[in-house]
């Protein structure tokens, strides 16, 4: 973690006190093939490039938190991994679902935290795991003392090419997602593309879909893979079983993770609103809830339904995003089903019924108003890049909606 | 809230990529007189210099967080402040005992940001309140929507010159004092010790007890004048009922401001663990801790026992660094005695039996060792300053408190 430049104390000519300071944040990111096999050399003096957090006379006692899911598959070979580099450890499972994220499970790892009595700056937390994980770790490790730093593997798609690079930490609250959080980077970020071998296609689908949205937003040599592409890659696994395969599979890993920092990196705390990549987040985050909520109903098992993943609620809103976008001019239709079909293939969902709930939808929209400082700033696809409307309204929106109906597509709930 | 400059996306040599950015922090703070009955003016544009977080074309809606206590004693003249102000706003009341510093407060906050429907950015919190609701309204304001902005008026001793001038907050976390918190100043603190005139002597001996430790620590001018005034500055409520009453109160006033921001400014982020404003904390989280555990168990009423304020606590912790310093020689045994008789004449303990638990010190010592990296660090009182004691054995510590126990003070507990 980097050192705070000292601040200083002046005297402003009202006779106020002014404190000023500057927060140096810095953080690495490793792409690597196969870490759990790899013998990592030991960080020269004075390096912070080590994902595990290993420095010369520095603690070796880490706590390792681990997605269940991935604790049973990977297990072995991270033990292995962690005893071959001289780490002590004490692995924690935490459940990688939607529900996890919540403030109870902050407070599990906060307690796990306490009982193995973290030195607070230097025994980094190890996290394996998918944006949940990452997410909910993220925010306990940032809170708890005030910060304490980590070290992240990310496991699924999502994880590596999105919650894995960024500074953002969250968990649900009430009804709204995200609601909670901090800025808080990790240290440090090993994406590894082995971590996909043991994905099932809709996780992978899942984070084909912000892979989806840096293409349609910002690279639109990124859709052309996708587009070309994509299925085999989603076939593969990401795991390169054929030459092209693994050709593309590098091609949009690279260019995803390289967009997304590129994004990232001049924003960190979102200062600006106006952004290409909140493309499919404008009405997914109230879209995934009120699913996420309606899966839950255990006292009304009639009105229970499957949850949306994080990815597929992205998507039915850039869909939507794209809709607004054909019928204002800023693309053609044959643009419009090309961003369908290339969803489609990316084993996406085209529709949800929750689409059609126009109160839902305004809701959606008037939140993620709040959260931009009072504007919509909705990007709209265009041409590769994005258009930001602050005008929209219901009934286009509502049309929109019924022109994503009758494409027909894929649908979850 | 400042901006963040754009950080820069760089690749190392060995193909990492690495994120760099500065966030700067910037907070101001008047000392004023009377402020609920002042008009102030409208902001000239570009200015962040308002109380009221008032912006030429901004929102005028707030919601506003008060102390119960505060809300009962001043809420028409609040009311009639913001009113007469333009601003349009929800009042909250909430307990400010220590009991309040949990979780359960955040949340109950959060669920008023969000039943107000606070705009993330243009609406900044306002809050009147002491340390307890500064601590907490800062947690909640600075997790909540990953941070939302707030103006605060501390009405405390410990507020006007502790909590409400620097960047942390926080809540207790099972055992733990302040275990979960975030680095997040509030953007503008306006102080007016007008507050003060409604508390009782306990309250303001807690926050002397924070203004001795700057004087023992930082500033031989500040000790000399709670020496010679404090017990009258305490008598007056720093109203100034006497001239010579008003020049020491408003001396202890602004001197402690100002030493604090000048040791805090530097160092926002504690990087530095070896601090002299850490004097007073090195024992006093595990003692008042326990003391608070100790006065809620309502199913063993024969073990309850008073609670200690935070000042309290930390001023037998002074104390008992004040024995060990006397012990290594660092002072002589006319200014061990000083700091008991100007700790007693400020209406603070000088003796608790908790002081006789040796595991509970020992605890503390070990939790606050971890807190500082590894290193004790303790403070120890020497002539105006402070050393830093890193090798401090229990035997030591133990004498220390016997000797304390001698001296006969004061006890609450």
């Amino acid at each position: 973690m980097a050192m705070t430049a000292p601040g200083i104390l002046r005297r402003s000519p009202d006779g106020d006190y002014v404190v000023e300071a500057t927060h140096p944040v810095k953080y690495g990111v490793t792409v690597t093939d196969g870490v759990l096999q790899q013998t990592l050399p030991f960080p020269e003096p004075g390096s912070d490039r080590d994902p595990l957090g290993r420095v010369p006379g520095g603690s070796m006692r880490r706590l390792v938190v681990a997605d269940r899911e991935v604790a049973r598959l990977y297990g072995d070979p991270i033990q292995e991994f962690l005893t071959r580099h001289g780490i002590e450890f004490r692995l924690v499972a935490i459940p990688g679902g939607e529900s996890s994220k919540r403030w109870k499970t902050v407070r599990r790892l906060c307690r796990e935290f306490d009982s193995f009595g973290i030195n607070r700056r230097g025994e980094p937390i190890i996290v394996f795991g998918g944006g949940v994980v990452l997410d909910v770790v993220g925010l306990a490790a940032s809170i708890y003392r005030r910060g304490i730093p980590r070290l992240i593997f990310p496991t699924t798609l999502v994880g590596q090419i999105d919650a894995g690079l960024g500074v953002k930490t969250g968990v649900d609250f009430g009804p709204f997602k995200n609601r909670l959080g901090t800025y808080a980077p990790a240290q440090w970020a090993t994406i590894d593309r082995r971590f996909l071998a043991t994905l099932d296609a809709r996780r992978l689908s899942d984070g084909l879909a912000e892979i989806l949205k840096v293409g349609i937003a910002v690279d639109a040599s990124l859709f052309e893979v996708l587009r070309a592409d994509g299925r085999k890659v989603l076939h593969e696994s990401f795991q390169g079983r054929t030459d092209s395969g693994d050709r593309a599979a590098r091609e949009i890993l690279d260019s995803s993770i390289r967009g997304m920092l590129g994004e990232l990196a001049p924003n960190l705390r979102e200062d600006e609103m106006a952004r290409s990549v909140y493309l499919g987040h404008t009405w997914s985050p109230a879209v995934e809830m009120e699913a996420l909520c309606r899966s839950q109903r255990w006292w009304l098992p009639w009105r229970r339904r499957p949850s949306l993943l994080h990815g597929e609620a992205v998507a039915l809103d850039m869909m939507l995003s794209a809709g607004i976008a054909l019928d204002r001019g800023h693309i053609d239709k044959a643009e419009y089903e090309l961003i369908a079909e290339t969803t489609d293939s990316l084993g996406l969902p085209l529709w949800d019924s929750l689409l059609a709930n126009s109160r839902l939808l305004a809701r959606g929209l008037r939140d993620t108003t709040r959260h931009r400082g009072g504007r919509q700033l909705a990007p709209l696809p265009q041409g590769g890049k994005v258009a930001f409307a602050s005008d929209i309204t219901a009934s286009e929106v509502a049309r929109a909606a019924r022109r994503q109906h009758s494409l027909g597509g894929r649908a979850i709930g």
